[in-house]
């Protein structure tokens, strides 16, 4: 089955919205079977719309609208999709009782506003998609030679909640039924794009027929495989397979399947270890246990943190030693060491886990440039410290930092215990 | 100028990007005085990509395309690009030269692959666009009419960097050179969308012939102003007087224009009024330090913080009573209160914030549900606590928290007192 998306709005064109239904949805197709061939994006206007609605049933079995249907003038997909499919647009009573409605629940005394009741105007023979998280409906159009369009809004979550709502079932019902395009991720930290190929040899370019796409980010590099041509069973099974040798490839990079963040597999080692964290942050500034906070039920593994931003707090809370403090500067091995003993101990944890560093864009110098971090994971059993140099802006420099020290935990003995 | 964009890739197709270079486009060329009219996706498909081509030629003026640069078999576009214009590809020997540099100093023995030099085959009489922060160069090809095609990759690090360095300045000496559409937009944050139009008034629909937008987000809501049709100075004028009306309009709740984060405008009002500023965070977990520290030159006001996330570090690091903390439990007035006392104390600061509450998605109870938050901020002359009942995510809570806390310190006199 063909379908094509079109989504609507001025401020998709001008920027000022960045287009996230489009990735929704084309996810969402994918795994019912079902691939977008085009996506096409026009502005609130009421031939553009038409024209663009026009041609792609021209080429496709369906089409999918998202936006354009508020309740203000620039708000004209409903009119524009009935005159691309030359059907006239039907006032739906139904749809005026729940407006009236919900107009009445919201406290207010005066009628509903003739403009408000655009939004009750169909295109004839149109099946309509209930809108539960706001007050404009969607509507599924079939013409005569089965070719369809779905007119969904295009704020996110009502186009998400009417997706799954009603939109998934009766495009399921029309999917060829057949063969499905799924992907899985393998997480990969601490080892640049440009050397995954020379590790991963004949499997650079895919796994067992799947392709492999090199997807870096600030954090790491995800490698993903996708299956195209196996029913849902049979793709999740060779996705699965495939991972497992790629992330035996990629030792010790590897870390995770999916999106599973790396906080939660250190959490996970750390719970089965039946060890506690401490944190000890200064040029994160608070990221590493917002990180780690960011998993429910992270308390069970996570006592808590010193945000060590001025070095008075370094001294006096996490017991850094003034004179090697000043010798050797905040940025230093001495000074994280101190900074990740003093966290496990000033919370009485089995696993302290500082950073220092110079984010940037000020701070920097010929010795230690911006970029410098130092991390240190300590345990009972040792001392593990590492000095970073990062590249990229203040934001980029403290998100690798976290991830870093992460990393280090999962790597160390601290978080290698418990698997 | 009627200009077109085509952005290439199954990824964007299937779902596993967000296509975040339209909206960067978007916005450049709006500035410029460009309009983009429409946009299209296409997957990695040479007869695809040259039909959209084609299409958007016959209804612009140019047209830009991001993506299929790549070394790989699947990138296709300046073959199907060349397709479309009915030109030959032509191997350019300067391109070949960088390459093998490249090559060479990533430390490569072997010769360069032949897979490589297929970014090296431009569309004949095309202008080279150079590619500072990767292999493919781009391509600007002009017709015998006129009309153009810009090719740029679909890295976004690379496409911003190739658009900011050579497409900016060819664009802008093509433009209209008259009006631009520019926008400036007003935050807010403690109030609903649905209360801002009764607050606005007859400013409810646009200011002074320029057009508002409500956009919400986690944080608040955010009134774009957008101005069409006049020139640059005088758009930016309109803007900025239409900006103050608005703000005037919104108070208390406007607490800054443009992209200005909350926690800088507190950080600026803490500097001016030479306050210094330290955190007790609980359900956050560090967010708000997170949040305070990535506004470089925090360090001036922000003396750091303590992640109190057990309740025992509540108790030993922040000095909360015991009995309290047991009889009130740890999200109540009692002790927010002495989380931020304890904070103002233990820094020895002039301002301590606290947050504690329950992020979800377990912990809640019929007397405390899930999004119940309290916050609170401790000067020397005052204690302001506030309790919270937020809606959303274990994430959304959390933001949530995090923006109204820093809300408070900037509506208590904590805040005020440098304005």
């Amino acid at each position: 089955m063909r379908v094509e998306l079109i989504t609507i709005g001025d401020e998709l064109l001008l920027g000022f919205t960045i287009d996230t239904n489009s990735a929704f949805l084309g996810r969402e197709l994918a795994g019912l079977g079902i691939e977008i061939h085009r996506r096409t994006t026009v502005g609130d206007d009421r031939a553009a719309i038409a024209q663009a609605v026009r041609e792609a049933l021209d080429r496709a079995d369906g089409v999918i609208t998202t936006g354009g249907l508020g309740p203000t003038s620039d708000d004209v997909t409903m009119e524009a999709v009935a005159a691309a499919l030359g059907v006239e647009l039907e006032r739906n009573e139904a749809i005026v009782a729940r407006l009236e409605e919900i107009w009445r629940s919201r406290g207010r005394s005066e009628k509903l506003p003739p403009a408000n009741l655009s939004q009750a105007m169909l295109p004839r023979g149109a099946i309509i998609l209930p809108n539960n998280h706001g007050t404009a409906p969607g509507a599924f159009v079939e013409r005569a030679d089965k070719r369809w369009v779905a007119v969904l809004p295009g704020v996110p979550r009502e186009m998400r909640e009417m997706f799954n709502g009603s939109v998934r079932d009766v495009l399921a019902a029309r999917a060829p039924g057949g063969t499905v395009v799924r992907s899985l991720a393998v997480r990969t930290t601490g080892i640049p794009e440009s050397r995954l190929p020379a590790l991963l040899a004949e499997l650079a370019d895919g796994v067992d027929g799947m392709s492999l796409a090199y997807l870096p980010s600030v954090e790491g590099v995800d490698l993903r495989l996708t299956a195209r041509g196996s029913r849902p069973a049979a793709a999740d099974e060779r996705l699965r397979a495939a991972a497992r040798k790629l992330s035996a490839r990629l030792e010790p990079y590897a870390y995770a399947e999916g999106t599973t963040d790396l906080a939660e597999v250190v959490l996970e080692a750390c719970r089965r270890a039946g060890r506690r964290l401490a944190v000890a942050e200064s040029c994160t500034g608070g990221m590493l246990g917002q990180r780690l906070t960011a998993i429910a039920g992270s308390s069970e593994v996570f006592a808590g943190g010193v945000i060590a931003y001025d070095n008075e707090v370094k001294i006096e809370l996490l017991g850094v030693d003034r004179e090697q403090l000043e010798r050797h500067g905040a940025v230093s091995e001495e000074v994280v060491t101190a900074m990740a003993t003093g966290a496990k101990r000033r919370f009485g944890v089995d696993v302290g886990v500082a950073v220092t560093g110079i984010a940037g864009p000020g701070g920097g110098s010929a010795d230690k440039p911006v970029g410098t971090v130092w991390i240190a994971v300590a345990t009972a059993d040792e001392i593990v410290a590492r000095q970073l140099r990062l590249f990229g802006d203040r934001d980029e420099v403290r998100r690798r930092a976290a991830q870093a020290a992460l990393d280090l935990v999962r790597r160390s003995s601290a978080g290698n215990l418990g698997t």
